[in-house]
């Protein structure tokens, strides 16, 4: 126990930009395309949705964006982010790996989501808007652009997908509490969720049909712009500060990654931790295999397929080429809230089709044995999303030791699970199961897609 | 925005010994009483409950007694603890006053108590212990102990009050995450808990309840010994390292403290706070004021009798001269369930009667008003025992508005709500009352109080 099991860097550690893998790329990503004429998409037709600082970070190729001052002394409060040798759960798995993992439980919401919320606040507030409007799974986004809104002055309205609203009613409150409006969706506040609920009366909501709700909100109002939680290139940008700094600490530990493990939804916090670690093999650097970890309820990875889609159920954003389950497919409810999207940023979609990452579906009952595992080791209660990584993990780490090799992984914590203990107490009393989709409904969905030449 | 919001301390900042206080004192505290004879008890007293070291810890007047590395080596994970300025809250208040608060939310379970599982845990694995009892109020001591019982293979066993078990189901899970149980108390496992339930079958519970069905358990099992989060000498010592860490910090800032503030339920996070400051002006340095905040709803510093008192319920507990309500006193129910003891930690009663402190009671509402605002500044949710400390600040910030004078005020923010956000919910939906105690039970329970010397 002589060793350190904490790698902390000072404020100066804070990176000063974000890294942008555009600028890397072998090949540039399939544009993005308008959903009615088929032709790729310019900065002014998402300037109702953005302000145009974001859309520029959209389409930049620039290897470093400047990360603005009054944002780093936001980020200040809780970055930079611990890293952590798992000294205590290698011992008890018996491997030779050596397990390292980045926590971004530490912010004021707990999840990795106040890296992108104040920036996208910030950038907001500059241009002029009065309010946002968005979407959330399990909540992290939304109590996370709920309190990036109160700092810069902005008004907040989420739209939080109901099984997780019903789930997890004191993320509402955490967002009340940061002076958020926080309603269920489909809602009867938007054209798009009436006719949700015209059709499916007991819809549990999606995070494709809360986005259409968001969406609409932002296009009908012009004090008030749309804002995401994942996906989106910008999105993914803001949380490169977690890979830049993780790669600084295991350099104070002497180390580099043999394999990164982060769990996908939207693919923020994956494209966090694992872009500036490709990018480095991009530029020549060392090799790292990536594994990306999604649930085996909503697959887009494994299961989907690579094509032009929506990113919302209303069919009103761009088309994006992306791994998907098709717009239509609503996922059944499962804990991991925030993975609970039919499909994957189209950055990680190109960077999977490109082979630079492999991806993985697991069960919610097997991550959850393997966060309680987690817990009891690190005494950090892992977030049903990060239980995903930690499984992903464990089981790189259970393979290490069958095959006698001592590598190193590295894997996101991505948030805590202190407002998902009703999940831990489903498990331990034997009510959680594994919930799948319908085979059928899958395939109707992907028939569905729309035609576009790719 | 430009200067520093963060105070953080490198891991060699982490203190290497804990501060005794009893070395510093004008006169030493009144002794700890045996019940049946009156006199004065010895270490061999308390041998049933506690193994030696901690005995030792109790009775020490040395000024610095070291922490052993293996404690050092847990504390890591989370200490030191950050300080903040709390800038944004100091420019909402207009006060020329400089806000810094001491952030315990950091720790595994989210409060200061891993500061005193840890080493309990650790010097009871020493003496070859098996299992240890405790209570818990709303939980954030049953989960710290239930963490660091895990670390050191002990397994843990905890009476959580009742009204706390009813209104905060999630600390239980997160015990039970961490591989303790967690029994509601009163329970029908003690013959203390039976007598209870036989005259007040829906009985809410209290700390004092709690301790004696504790203490029964470990005072009839060999293998079992009983470990308090609160009140004993040994406890509070513990806990020096939130101040001791704070100096430095402070001192990094150029600041020192005019104002001290702390909120008091048994008295710990209070005494890590100011004691090392308190010490500090007792050997001949800068004054200080040092305010202990606590809950009118369970008043016993500023309505409560210095008087000998029994520290649980059944009356099995030895005699301790302290602030007290009174044994039998049951507080009502309130969401600050870690403030709701009847008695004081006598080492923080003889400082309030060397008037070296002053004590303030507030209202729960007026505190979870102090602690939205708080949360919407400085964007941390203040556990409801926390939001005590954070309206004392506010209080004192705005006296300095008045009075135009402009002090550096310090609080002990000692834990985050995460997992009160019920308490949250109730205070915006109006529901939140200010529950206050029967004036002639507070009366009876002082007449009851047992008839020794002082």
């Amino acid at each position: 126990m002589s060793e350190s099991v904490k790698y902390l860097l000072g404020e100066e550690g804070i990176p000063r930009h974000w890294y942008n893998i555009a600028a890397d790329l072998p090949s540039p990503p399939p544009a993005v395309l308008h959903p009615g004429t088929g032709q790729p998409i310019g900065p002014d037709d998402l300037a109702p949705l953005f302000p145009m600082a974001l859309i520029g970070q959209e389409v930049s190729t620039e290897r470093e964006i400047e990360i603005p001052e009054p944002v780093r002394e936001v980020y200040r409060q809780w970055r930079p982010s611990p890293l952590y040798r798992a000294r205590r759960l290698e011992q008890k798995l018996g491997t030779p790996a050596k397990i390292y993992y980045k926590y971004e439980g530490v912010s004021p919401t707990g999840s990795h989501k106040p890296n992108t919320a104040v920036p996208q606040a910030f950038y907001n507030k500059e241009a002029g808007v009065k309010r946002l409007s968005t979407e959330t799974g399990a909540g992290q986004w939304g109590s996370s652009l709920a309190m990036a809104g109160q700092i810069f002055g902005l008004e907040v309205l989420v739209y939080m997908v109901k099984v997780s609203f019903q789930q997890k009613p004191y993320r509402k409150a955490l967002m009340e509490t940061f002076g958020a409006r926080c309603v269920a969706s489909p809602s009867e506040e938007t054209a798009a969720g009436r006719a949700i609920l015209e059709k499916t009366p007991d819809s549990l909501g999606s995070l494709g049909i809360a986005i259409s709700e968001a969406v609409e909100v932002a296009a009908q109002n012009d004090d008030t712009k749309y804002a995401l939680g994942s996906v989106l290139n910008h999105v993914l940008l803001h949380q490169t500060v977690i890979g830049q700094e993780a790669m600084v600490q295991l350099d104070m530990a002497g180390d580099y990654p043999d394999v990164i493990v982060g769990c996908t939804g939207g693919g923020s916090n994956f494209a966090g931790i694992a872009f500036p670690f490709i990018g480095e093999k991009l530029r020549g650097g060392k090799d790292v295999r990536i594994v990306a970890v999604e649930p085996a309820a909503c697959p887009s990875l494994t299961r989907g397929k690579y094509a032009y889609d929506f990113g919302d159920t209303a069919k009103t954003t761009p088309l994006v080429k992306m791994h998907t389950l098709g717009s239509s497919f609503v996922p059944p409810g499962f804990h991991a809230g925030g993975l609970r999207y039919h499909g994957m940023a189209p950055m990680v979609s190109h960077l999977a089709d490109l082979e630079l990452l492999e991806a993985r579906a697991y069960k919610q009952t097997e991550c959850f044995a393997a966060g309680v595992e987690f817990a009891r080791a690190e005494t950090i209660v892992p977030a049903p999303e990060a239980t995903h990584a930690v499984k992903g993990a464990i089981d790189e780490a259970l393979r290490c030791k069958e095959e006698g090799v001592g590598r190193t992984i590295l894997f996101n914590l991505c948030g805590h699970g202190h407002f998902d203990m009703q999940a831990y107490s489903d498990y331990f009393a034997g009510k959680l199961v594994d919930a799948s989709y319908d085979e059928s409904e899958l395939a109707m969905a992907l028939a569905g897609l729309p035609s576009v030449a790719a």
